[in-house]
């Protein structure tokens, strides 16, 4: 119902271009793997052809971005190198080679009155994407979409505009030469009224999917009225049991908290049960600040071992997404799972035990999309689940939880075959 | 993050019945299938003995009703007698003998290093209905969300109020006596601005389903920050091929469109081939208009049939929802196909047909919850689907679409099981 939907909310700017991508879904949700597979490869040997266009536009926005006081740590994000780049047309060709989510039966099954009703996955049609500034991320949500049957409306960050022009350019380049509609991907541009816009496209965009930031997620949760998907904020914990290996528990935490801080599946805060905190902080505090990391404690760590600084509210609530770690003693397991329910963002929670019991109690009690039992956090990952592509992580508990590959972005109909059946 | 949620959302009436019930949904939550099904008989049994009591104070909304000047067919949703309320307790006691979704393994593997993944099914916590006049909604709905594992805030109408208060009071009467918290089940009172805190009552309510009209959906989906799953408003479209049995045709148009005319999945539109049109509609007229039925049409189908009134674009837009249907001439299955997407809201479309390669462009193309070929549209329920319970047809895309059951009333988390297991 495009008109009607465009005409009931008001969108003027993003409906035309929505109204494009609509209809090159139509082509592509029945495009068979073939053709698909055969878009992606072209697409990949399309962004290869473009390497130094597409060098030149991004050495445009990373200057654009140290003249304007972008810190290094973001300018390093956005730049793109020929290796970076080899990667982005990398990502595409092993997208063909992953299952086409598309056409399964999930289960089917006939009524009593002969009429056979199977259930088969299709596309959702449009997906909408609201990303920040790494182009890479251009690439692989196009290519998640396409091969999940999905056209898409890219809306990435202003200051990463010049580079995503050009990929997008090579993008819908390879898309034609492989015989599909260019308007299977689409980079939307424009000031902060056209990302409102894209947030309440009803019946243009079937899904919207934020990936960012706390405030990016925020905003679009609180604006958005098409269908959302959340991403990513994790407030991860790790609760290390009276009867944990005390080995297990400093080999698990360091490798959470340090592998890399930056991302959303690394420790945030770490709570020891009272009955060995006095013998486990101060091994852990040698490991944690050997490895350059700050601990924020209450008082019961800080007596413990006095390297730990004074923590209040704000560390508990605090994704530091660095070397900070925050820390408590608990007095149990109901204790931890008390401090877990109120701080946690629902992403990944981990108890080290031996103890069968505390064990079941904590992956029953403890509401996140991922329950971890002697296992460091930084499993949460589509990779490492083996689903070869991530779109992001779903804290969210409608359609998909936890890590989302190809079939998380698909939606499934009924189809009911009868020889006349009415219903009595 | 009951008190961060409720801090950053500005709740303030809603909230403190929203913590109780997410209480009680943590013991609900891990409550056994027997502990469950329990509940569900006392339940069941309380309603029972609160028959005076529930009746004398629906007589008292029904005579307010009829003072405020409502029509009697909505007096008549609003009414219970003796054999309605005993429909209430036995679809509780029906629920209790369905299996419990709860618990389910998804699926499950194990990642190269040995880390075991389960993937479960887990309820979602707390559940809230926004719904009209039928107080059977109320029973209905608190025993769906109490199976799957779900505590219910149950927003009703102002004009039920009186009968709700004293079967919400019997069900957790029921509740108690089986030994779970009497706040898994919760009528949520007050002015219209308590609705939108129940909307936007993120990290205390986990999902919003709305069952009523288009104009609540809407009101809904425009307000909510919470995840919502949209219900129901059912533009149903029929098409006639050239190569359709046309008696096949005409028993499934009667039986679509006048077997329950009020309800979502009936029938408002036929689209007749040109090929076919002289010769079928004055069939179709026959049997239609002999059932009592209006049909508005295009010239073509007013040039077929004399008796066919005219149509505008009001008349395929409508959801009629009585005994009216909209008619249109299409001249192949491309037109058919191209006025469903223009007029449909994806909720359940039919082909008739005796052409296989019809039948597959119809299924294929035709983005709906529910896509049927030689059946009756009828069939969208969750009862003839033999899911036993429904709480509605959903007609978004994400997380659960077409009829709706226990399954679709819980999400799932991953559990990962290491026995200290780091990522390299």
């Amino acid at each position: 119902m495009p008109s009607g939907a465009a005409r009931y909310c008001g969108v003027v700017q993003i409906s035309e271009q929505a109204e494009r991508a609509k209809a090159a879904s139509r082509v592509l949700a029945t495009a068979n793997r073939q053709r698909k597979d055969a878009a992606l490869a072209a697409m990949a040997a399309a962004l290869e052809a473009a390497t130094d266009e597409i060098l030149e536009a991004n050495a445009g926005d990373v200057g654009a971005a140290r003249a304007g006081g972008t810190g290094e740590s973001l300018v390093d994000r956005l730049a793109l190198t020929p290796a970076r780049l080899a990667d982005m047309a990398r990502g595409l060709r092993e997208l063909a080679a992953l299952p086409d989510p598309v056409g399964e039966t999930v289960r089917g099954w006939r009524l009593p009155n002969g009429v056979r009703v199977e259930q088969v996955r299709v596309p959702f049609g449009v997906i909408g994407m609201i990303y920040e500034a790494r182009p890479n991320v251009t690439a692989d949500a196009a290519g998640i979409c396409l091969k999940s049957g999905n056209a898409s409306l890219l809306r990435g960050s202003a200051g990463c505009l010049r580079t995503n022009r050009v990929v997008v350019a090579a993008l819908r380049a390879g898309l034609e030469a492989a015989g599909l509609p260019a308007d299977c991907v689409n980079l939307v541009e424009g000031g902060h009224e056209v990302t409102g816009e894209l947030m309440r496209a009803r019946g243009l965009v079937d899904l919207l999917v934020p990936r960012g930031g706390a405030g990016l997620i925020r905003a679009v949760v609180e604006g958005a009225t098409v269908p959302v998907i959340e991403t990513g904020t994790g407030n991860c914990h790790l609760f290390v049991d009276a009867s944990a290996d005390q080995d297990m528990a400093l080999a698990i935490i360091l490798n959470a908290k340090i592998q890399r801080p930056s991302v959303c599946n690394a420790l945030e805060t770490l709570l020891v049960h009272r009955a060995i905190a006095d013998d486990f902080l101060p091994k852990a505090l040698d490991a944690l600040t050997g490895a350059g990391v700050t601990v924020h404690g209450d008082g019961p760590s800080r007596a413990a071992d006095a390297r730990i600084v004074p923590a209040g509210e704000h560390e508990y609530e605090a994704e530091y997404l660095g070397l900070d770690l925050a820390c408590a003693v608990v007095d149990d397991l109901d204790a931890a799972v008390a401090h877990i329910r109120r701080y946690s963002t629902g992403h990944s929670e981990t108890i080290v035990t031996a103890d069968a019991a505390a064990q079941r109690r904590f992956t029953d009690e403890v509401d996140a999309a991922v329950v971890l039992v002697n296992a460091s956090s930084r499993f949460t990952d589509g990779g490492q689940f083996g689903f070869g592509a991530e779109i992001g992580i779903s804290t969210q508990k409608l359609h998909a939880r936890g890590p989302m590959g190809l079939t998380e972005m698909t939606t499934t109909k009924y189809l009911l075959l009868g020889e006349g059946q009415t219903r009595a």
